[in-house]
């Protein structure tokens, strides 16, 4: 009895997360985008680990600040950057990519533009949703966390990271796209690199922040959309030239 | 001597506010479009006014939920809806524009896009920025407001509203945007009426929402820049043909 429940439920699941897909891409309706369904992951990262330093105060932010300069010896040696597992390794850029594909399990997407269906938006923080993001020759690591800035109040913060240096980050934009109950929030910046640490850009507030009600509003079911646009940022805002 | 330092001063401040203004210009390069600097107004509302609604809770939000239509019996009449001032005014729809020119001296803009030049953004809360901006032969109310839901941590809210009914919105999208430092924000929604309460729009948070260190990114000498454009919404998005 109990074989033929779970087995109930699973299918059940399959359908729910197939109407999830069909739904995500009628939203995104561009041709040719590809929906990535992104369960998210309880972050257990919040022990001290490679981020060195010590938290200053509990209620400035949950996340002690990183100093990975001052961590790793060799700077092109990269401490693991996947934000969620308190993870000992160290490599270098080249090989960040298979160690978080084959140790950390986070899927990889091909396509300038993508659709990120983070689900269980319900879930209490600290909470990730992680995918990489394969575009223009390059990796970009796209982290959604949710996170209690101020106790009692979690907010959504989403950024992108290029798995590369600054100076080549500096080369592209990415997008960030909300778009449902006849609202549209979209966010444009360049990328941070991941020799950068993904902490000090949440806590900095450098990034699509979202307060829970907006992120109702924008989510179905619990699942949040959002399309990703990656660029390459050749022309500078008429601003730079000033 | 006095008078000189004045005077000096004054000189100072104008040429400031040209630069500002030419700089606001600047970032939104499009032809056509208008400047106007708002001040801020240190906010004198939140002593129980027109919102007869008793506080619920100050942790909750700092303002009071209003509620007009239980307020106001003639559902035609309009409580002052400029939310800077404990005004007792009540009138129709058709003369709140010249109550709030006249009584309140809050400026009217016309063209379908302006840019809005908020100064002082450093200015403690509870702090509005207020314009009318008259587009597509009907009125509209920005308010940018800076609270602080969060004791000692002041966010920035910026929305639209008609000054019309709420059927009459529904005809409208608004557009704001924020382009500075290589990073882009948009926000575009449909605009409530100023029969609905400003107040409950900020506190549900159904709008654009700024924490302090994106603002400051965002913001040039303590001024933010937004641009605004009002269109009419024939197109509905396709999610809500679902």
């Amino acid at each position: 009895m109990l074989f033929f429940t779970q087995c109930f439920g699973a299918v059940l699941d399959l359908i729910h997360l197939r109407f999830q897909h069909y739904k995500a891409k009628r939203v995104f309706s561009a041709a040719g985008q590809l929906v990535c369904v992104v369960n998210p992951t309880h972050s257990l990262k919040y022990a001290p680990t490679r981020c060195a330093a010590v938290q200053t105060s509990v209620e400035q932010s949950i996340l002690p600040p990183c100093h990975h300069h001052e961590a790793v010896h060799d700077p092109q040696l990269v401490p693991c950057t996947c934000p969620l597992f308190s993870c000992p390794w160290e490599g270098h850029l080249e090989v960040v990519v298979s160690h978080l594909r084959q140790t950390h399990r986070i899927n990889i997407l091909q396509g300038a533009e993508i659709v990120f269906l983070a689900t269980d938006m319900h879930l209490p923080a600290p909470t990730d949703w992680i995918i990489m993001h394969s575009c223009l020759g390059h990796q970009f690591l796209l982290v959604l966390r949710k996170q209690e800035k101020y106790e009692g109040h979690p907010q959504f913060f989403a950024t992108m990271m290029l798995i590369g240096t600054p100076t080549q980050a500096d080369n592209f934009t990415y997008r960030l796209e909300l778009n449902r109950n006849q609202r549209r929030l979209k966010w444009e910046a360049t990328p941070r690199s991941v020799l950068e640490c993904v902490d000090s850009v949440i806590s900095d507030g450098d990034c699509l922040v979202l307060n829970t009600s907006l992120a109702q509003l924008f989510s179905d079911n619990g699942s949040l959309a959002i399309g990703i646009a990656i660029t390459t940022s050749k022309v500078h805002n008429a601003e730079d030239e000033m």
